[in-house]
């Protein structure tokens, strides 16, 4: 069995965005030499998400504008967390959208859907962040 | 380190609909010959979720009814996504059941609980759909 | 390839609850010997969850309201499954913060990031509950 480790690093300029990773995710599938295995993408900070779903810009318009009415940013004072923070919504966010997926390594490629994307989604950002990538098979 | 991949396929002739994969997988991890390792199954789909619950017809209409509370369906212009399309509650209701599950193979048996089985929820039906199965260990 | 097998046993004085199991996982990956991997968390009774989040009392406390909002308890014959059950928000409220998480091991240890801590979240307490941790790699 082979495992290889790659760390992705994000400084968005907005609390909040998305970022197509898919192909930083193949790179490191190419890099790791593996043919047949899982790769674990997740999140290292509890305020960002990783997953999978379509690269279509309306779509992303309707992430926001839903997870804004499932776990509002504001009022601040509404959540307990937010004595020396102001960042409780995005715990939330993230816990709506998942920290992490597993994927399937076919024949060297991630073994996909059409239609299937994985998205790096900030909802605290202005500040550095990271994703973890880990490989094993062989 | 051994590996093994299949696909199921569905085609309900519902928009939404549940479909118990248990034995599905467990067949799968029968035909890999494998003892002790993890099974990834996810929908290939980006409307489509697979997730471990309850058999219980009961719950599945809770699930139905509480979905449509989280993400409706109707009025279709509510999601920008809808221009040509209008399955956007169904990327939503999927991104909250989730894309995949992990699940542990222990004596070439589903590591499981007393009440746990797999399910393909389908969101935006009346079409062929795909789920992964990869199984790797030993 | 290794793989090692453990389950941690759960049984809360109260309905809902919050453990962190963080040292209870490496102690597993401690004893599997296992130093690059993944490993496997799951709730294995579908009214609780393994997830990945902070250890801060005030969002712990938050996620309890939050999770009423999106899922309340009562009254309980607003759920087909309460017909002779009452734990159909335990289902639902499991369904958001997720029935597991896949980690990565690296050079022996959870490779997490500063805040990253796993937790089991009881939703249905007040009787015995299990999760299992499934490792493997080399």
């Amino acid at each position: 069995m082979k495992s290889y480790r790659k760390e992705l690093s994000f400084h968005l300029p907005t609390r909040r965005g998305l970022v197509n990773i898919t192909n930083d995710v193949q790179q490191a599938i190419d890099e790791s030499g593996i043919k047949e295995g899982l790769v674990l993408i997740n999140a290292m900070n509890i305020t960002a998400s990783v997953f999978i779903n379509d690269d279509e810009g309306g779509l992303h318009n309707d992430y926001e504008k839903w997870l804004e009415g499932l776990a509002p940013e504001k009022p601040y004072s509404q959540y307990q967390h937010n004595g020396y923070e102001d960042n409780a919504d995005a715990h939330l966010k993230r816990t709506i959208m998942g920290r992490e997926t597993t994927c399937a390594i076919t024949n060297g490629e991630l073994d996909f859907g059409t239609w299937e994307q994985i998205f790096y989604f900030e909802f605290d950002g202005k500040r550095t962040k990271r994703v973890l990538i880990k490989i094993i098979g062989e």
